[in-house]
């Protein structure tokens, strides 16, 4: 099991990346292509526990822009062998002043590319 | 990337009980060993983010053993290839009354054994 092989620390920052930007942006086709199109896909948030990628688009959809703004810090990207990774990130934002939220996902290559399978995010008072 | 071989959902569900068993009985040796220890292992807690396996480990040291009696449901295990598991689950404690906890474990088979390489806990209002 290699830790961090640079060339795939190289890919799945790119991917991080690429949903980062789609946050913020609130480019919804892009967040739900970004999680595993799959029933066993988890994601806890901050108000919501959703199980498969059915909720999970649900809720995209519904949910206003609010991301908008946010600043990550601390963000730790790392990868376990070619295809498995686990990132984590603190964020700030504007809708969220004096609290600091936690955002952890763990990242698998398909053959269709890296594609997040568990996500967590909460919010905590600073 | 095969999902969910058995024998390897078996592996880590084990792991995962072994975990479970641990924290409510407030083992706090087994807790740190089956923590990755390496610097680039993260746990988000409700009110507190660490980075690292020493800041685990101090944390495990100082706190009180809160989890006991805690149930767990709609737990998930999902195993990638033979070798990484995402794991989340939902759990209410008797000392968080009215409140549901979110768990989510990353795990990674190292040659010492099954390791979490990422957790994040949070705490929301039922």
């Amino acid at each position: 099991m290699e830790i961090d092989l640079p060339e795939i620390v190289a890919e799945v920052t790119a991917a991080f990346e690429r949903y980062e930007q789609a946050l913020v942006s609130n480019n919804v086709g892009t967040l739900d292509a970004m999680f595993h199109d799959d029933a066993r896909t988890v994601r806890y948030g901050v108000s919501e526990n959703l199980y498969g990628h059915a909720e999970i688009k649900s809720f995209r959809k519904a949910r206003s822009p609010v991301a908008s703004g946010r600043k990550l810090s601390r963000t730790v990207i790392t990868t376990y062998g070619r295809d498995v990774a686990a990132t984590a990130t603190l964020y700030e934002r504007p809708s969220a002043p004096g609290r600091v939220g936690s955002q952890m996902q763990t990242w698998v290559r398909f053959p269709q590319g890296w594609r997040v399978v568990a996500a967590h995010v909460s919010l905590m008072d600073a």
